[in-house]
């Protein structure tokens, strides 16, 4: 079925409204282009919710995030809402500060979201209040391992079956669940964590995806981290010994624009708990 | 004439204020590195004035707007009219919101622009205020093509003379002109529209071009479209089979760092209307 | 020594909170990766004391700064400095604009600085109000050369200790100076000027290499001012005759993700004044 996904994105080619964080939003802007959809990023109050209106997927990121900002975020997440438009919300650094915090919590109340996509330690900022966040970075006692994979588990269907939303938990193993069924990913690779803005490409690319499959969110979103995985994989490959991280991200961005719908059915590895 | 164009970039590195999106930002300050002119970015209205009066081009791009930068813009605008300096206006992504269609509306009758740059979409927005615009990118129906190139042309010599300024509407076909004589050139690859902020990074190096040849504004914007459309090829000619868009983005920007005034010359593919 | 500053870096893995300019902040993020560290970017005045306080080091960027960043900026350097963590100032564009110079003049006098980072042009503007800078570039008369090296350290010292602060002034040849010994620094490459950046990734980079080190703030800034130019170098000896700035931008990040403590130690070239 991951394939069909791929296959619909590159088809419909949707168009994604991103607010996002001035740190990685050139990646995410060409990510998006690579996997076959269209990006445009818009964070004014006045206009964020008529461009989200010709748009059919919103994408918001809490990176760098003002009093601007959020107040567009909010709006442009209703609008969306309104006019039933998937929306991603990527936490990014919920748990380092009230701000980030709150607006996390604000924007659960606001705005029903499709997707929340982050790290074990974001996401358990946004379950409990009581994450421990080293930054934008997760926690590694959190992250999900073989051991407390089942735990790991049942704390990402209970959070996605209490927002209503797809649960996108990224890590060495990376879990996504409607609450119902949960996706365990093993696609991926540890230097990916060597590069910034793995994450909110990922998001990026997830609101094409689920924009491109509105009635599979759970499956979009899945689609979406194995692709970035498998793309981390072939990047690595291709890698020579003098090759480091900024060579490795362009070769990221290269592979999604490569991948076939074949390969990612075929590359995915996963299983379904 | 191009090779002399290109010459005078090189010779004598005029340095570029830009008031720029945060997406393509990085890219436009490498191209303008890359062709031989030195940028400068800021948008903070207490300071644009001073900033544009150390340079000697001016480059607008409405990309992620807000009130605040489009304070910015204005008084920048105003202030390289005043000291004679060449002024681009990138309308990115006008005719998608009400925001950016009247920001560009006032900033058309505030501003003396050189050169306006945009898709066909954009530039039909600012001619008529009944373009529709998808997103940041040009609609299909109105691309120039061998067909309508005639009628294109018209519409672009007539938006010209209006605007009292060399209208660049960059598509399949490119068209530059100043009401009078218009280039159609045919330079660039299919691909570039593969990567976030071609246009952006055209705009810029527009600016560069014209700020160095401030007597010849319609040769010196066509240069540039070839030279961009030149890198785009030359870009494309060096890509190994895995190579995607993120390393065409970093090849596009090699390309105009090696771009000779004789190459631009030569490779330059244009006829003039 | 410089072989175990990067060892530090890379055990201990600095988390530095960057407030910086639009234009640059995602090569900053990378290269702050590429060396062993953990970058967060966070400018809401609202966040920025939180964000703050979980970091080991501070740096502070002025290119594109607006009155929102200002704030933020002086607010983050009181904290830093009341919790004892390293700051770098990298004063971009000091001497361009009023608004530029008043604010590093502020940031001098309100917040205690471990190390300012910055061309020669933008070191004078600091030190004496009457430097002339072309624009965000240092201007050829003021670089520092094997002629005038006995002059220009004489007046790094001056201004450190002045500052009571390193001073690491970067040009053809780099001065770190304490006030006390001033390192001449002979590491990098011409083309390094070709990219937008290498400036204000240096400064990232030295908030890393001073937080892990955080008794040897002179040695540390000397070693990451070699790293860098060492980097220019090695990335140099990559490029094939198509590479232009954008590749040679990608490869210095990866040569930094590459670079050894013992590469590092050998092929720092300096001398010590």
């Amino acid at each position: 079925m991951f394939a069909e996904i791929l296959e619909n994105v590159r088809k419909t080619c949707p168009l994604i409204h991103n607010i996002t964080n001035y740190v990685t939003v050139n990646d995410c802007a060409n990510i998006v282009l690579a996997c076959g959809a269209s990006p445009i990023m818009a964070d004014d109050e006045n206009e964020v919710e008529e461009i989200t209106s010709i748009c059919s997927g919103l994408n918001i990121n809490l990176g760098t995030l003002n009093s601007r900002t959020i107040a567009s975020m909010k709006i442009a997440g209703k609008k969306a809402n309104a006019l039933g438009h998937p929306v991603v919300l990527d936490p990014v650094g919920a748990g380092a500060s009230r701000l980030r915090t709150e607006t996390a919590y604000q924007l659960l109340e606001e705005v029903q979201f499709s997707v929340i996509r982050g790290n074990i330690s974001e996401i358990k900022t946004l379950a409990s209040g009581n994450g421990t966040t080293k930054g934008v970075d997760a926690d590694a006692a959190d992250k999900a391992t073989e051991e407390n994979l089942g735990q790991v588990t049942a704390f990402a269907k209970a959070f996605a079956k209490k927002n209503k939303a797809v649960a996108a938990i990224t890590g060495a193993i990376d879990l996504v669940t409607d609450g119902e069924r949960a996706f365990c990913i093993y696609n991926g690779h540890p230097m990916m964590s060597s590069i910034t803005g793995t994450g909110c490409q990922l998001s990026a690319m997830t609101a094409a995806f689920v924009a491109a499959n509105p009635d599979h969110p759970l499956e979009a979103a899945a689609a979406a981290v194995c692709a970035m995985g498998l793309a981390g994989e072939i990047a690595h490959k291709r890698l020579t010994p003098m090759d480091g991280n900024a060579t490795y991200r362009n070769y990221m961005i290269d592979a999604i624009y490569h991948l076939s719908p074949e390969e990612l059915e075929k590359g995915a590895k996963y299983e379904v708990r």
